[in-house]
């Protein structure tokens, strides 16, 4: 092997965005300043940052001639690593492109980025020798990615269930432990800073689906539309649900889940049943986590902080480091030399296997139940265990019928809701959830 | 930045030994060959291997051609990269010491090495530009050391729990849903192969004092003779305990701690209580996991399998991956480089502050409850529960009594034990349990 001379000029390191995330940032990079540089090889050097208000206040580790509010003054200095913590689509990913073009590596926070344009990102830098590096974008301070990446080289990654958004995971925590209503427990999590104002993001399965994509690169050497993906959100769940699932063992995580299967692959977002013995059922509040199953490697479980800004900030400094040594090294584009995606087409929701728990308000008159056992029979679902309990109060109020089926095709499920509806004596739609054995 | 030439030649890697873990290894080189390549930038090209026998059957990826019994024959052949999986203290460590003198890198699984030798091989790996990487001397495929290598890279750790000895977390596992006896449980282990014919390097704590020893080096910078880390096994542990720990909310696990105090650090490897509803709780069977609380991460968990030979060997290469790349980058030591070890003292068991669970086995007579509480007290003790229920069914047979203290000092809490001792009325030895709030 060739020894080579070390380079010992400092990394240069722009900014795109000065919030909390890039504030802590900026003091992390200030705090390990020693440590870091021997972790680099060369210390990291601050030069630019681009911020919508060189006025406003940020923190002491920001100094105020690095501020521009002109993205060019960041992207034509000399930079050697591009940090983007400024978010949303545009102008980030014009911004990232055009830093990637010239050759600078990019290391960004940005989920939505990430899933719509990480395959042209990627290739993008690949094309130019730079690197693209993104932990951040999944689970905030959750080494997920750069576990995919460097632990699992050796193995092939068969399945993967994530509890990838902390909002859905603290509004079902607080409705499993404190019996609230889906409306209490989004107005709690939005008092506590934990939900945005306008939810629908979070608790419709959006974030969950973005990120899932962006681990899947990793996990499958899949490029996905989002669009694609299957997402179901939390909204329709009541606290009853959390009390039959009880009965029957299991609590209610909303999950984003990927499986290869060889020539596809099935990704999908929603909640579902999850054993209350599993570590995932116990993965509570706004905690994230993520279960890999790997060929060789078995189970490996990875839970953390999904959010906030100074986990965030610590995942981001881990992908400059990298990517900084990468440059240092000669080599740049490591981060990036472990994906190779490819489109990859995804098993549709129809055609999924799994087992279901199902449940029926129905009027409380003889006959429903043995309807509904005929119809599920008929369209070939098999009953595992059934429940009803309790009487109606009156003629008007409906009594609920539980279900937990043996594994079966989707779509003829599917097929047997439509025919138990069409019977008129459900209150109200019927609720299926799917039960994983995570 | 200079840009360099890139090396094509493929990397050379040795291995001592060829077990189980080995044979893993072989098998993983070969299956994902071309994947491997690019992300090192190179092939990886096995030269010699080091075996005791052989005409001994191996992998089919084991080449006959490689096989010599005699070390001389792989430490001088043409190596970049040395992979020690022979275990044991020597020729291990003489071995692994003339590799890196010669300036080659190694990649090891033992633990034990480590433990022992590890800062004394860093600094040799350092002071000879090698590189020395051993992620799967601890958590088989677990990707803990790696994780704090890198992704605390900015971070500051103020604290450990791992569960990192599958054998006492089966049996202990197996205890709590099954009510076994430790020895039966024991028994099944063995039958099952989780446990060793001579056990007591895992029950007595000793396996997982090195681990915690080897961990300690990345998480707190420390170097630690094992020797001095107070451990105690799972043999005391009965199913009664069991029971008394979850009338208080509590499980039992085999932990292994470490805490940062800033001029001291806390090591020590003891079961524990822990509350049932914590991810720590709900990891079990052989199973082990780790968590970390970083002071900007916050907590992070890492969950797998701890022993076996896959999980194992995906470690080993995701090692080799990581240091022949920096062998290709022409800066070995990139592994090495994170680990900035010295001496630190250690807090001595006495002076843990912890809650702690208590029973005692006693005389059923009037006054044994009072002199309990009464000695506690005088010893600044405080009783936060106390428990005692059913009566003897004969003078002859004991009672338990059984208390959770508030938070105090260990030396203070033995004091009143040893009071509590001279007074008579114990059947057998106090049981004291520190309860961990993880």
């Amino acid at each position: 092997m060739i020894a080579k001379e070390r380079v010992k000029f400092p990394v240069r390191v722009g900014l795109l965005g000065c919030g909390t995330v890039g504030g802590g940032v900026l003091r992390l990079l200030e705090e390990n300043r020693e440590y870091l540089a021997s972790r680099v090889g060369a210390p990291l050097e601050v030069t630019r940052v681009l911020v919508r208000d060189d006025e406003k206040d940020r923190v002491p580790e920001c100094r105020r001639e690095w501020l521009t509010t002109r993205a060019d003054d960041v992207l034509s200095a000399d930079l050697d690593v591009l940090i983007e913590v400024m978010g949303g689509e545009e102008p980030a990913r014009s911004l990232v492109a055009r830093a990637l073009d010239a050759g600078k590596s990019v290391v960004t926070a940005n989920k939505l980025l990430v899933a719509r344009h990480g395959t042209e990102l990627v290739a993008r830098a690949v094309a130019n020798g730079a690197d693209l590096a993104f932990e951040a974008s999944v689970g905030g301070g959750i080494p997920i990615l750069r576990t995919l990446r460097e632990a699992f080289t050796s193995d092939w990654v068969v399945s993967v269930h994530g509890i990838l958004n902390g909002t859905c995971n603290y509004i079902l925590t607080r409705m499993r432990d404190e019996g609230l209503a889906f409306d209490d427990a989004l107005a709690e999590a939005q008092r506590l800073g934990y939900a945005e104002a306008e939810p629908s993001l979070d608790v419709d399965g959006h974030d969950a689906a973005q990120k899932l994509v962006v681990t899947s690169m990793l996990a499958f050497g899949a490029s996905v539309d989002v669009a694609s993906v299957p997402v179901e959100g939390i909204r329709s769940i009541d606290r009853l649900d959390f009390e039959f699932a009880a009965r029957f063992g299991y609590t209610i995580k909303h999950l984003a889940i990927g499986r290869d299967l060889g020539d596809r692959i099935v990704l999908r977002v929603h909640p579902a049943l999850v054993p209350k013995t599993s570590v995932l059922a116990n993965i509570d509040g706004v905690l994230n986590g993520v279960k890999v199953v790997g060929r060789a490697l078995g189970p490996c479980l990875l839970v953390g902080r999904g959010a906030g800004d100074m986990p965030t900030a610590v995942s981001v400094v881990a992908d400059v480091v990298d990517v900084a040594r990468s440059k240092i090294g000669g080599e740049p584009g490591l981060a990036t030399r472990g994906i190779q995606v490819k489109e990859r087409p995804l098993v549709p929701l129809a055609e999924v296997h799994a087992r279901y728990y199902l449940r029926f308000d129905v009027e409380d008159r003889p006959g429903v139940v043995g309807a509904i056992a005929t119809e599920l029979g008929r369209a070939g679902v098999s009953i595992e265990q059934m429940v009803q309990d309790g009487r109606a109060k009156d003629s008007d109020s409906a009594v609920p019928v539980l279900l937990v089926t043996h594994e079966t095709d989707e779509r003829a499920l599917r097929g047997a809701l439509v025919a138990i509806g069409a019977q008129g004596f459900l209150r109200g739609q019927a609720r299926l959830l799917r039960i994983e054995a995570v």
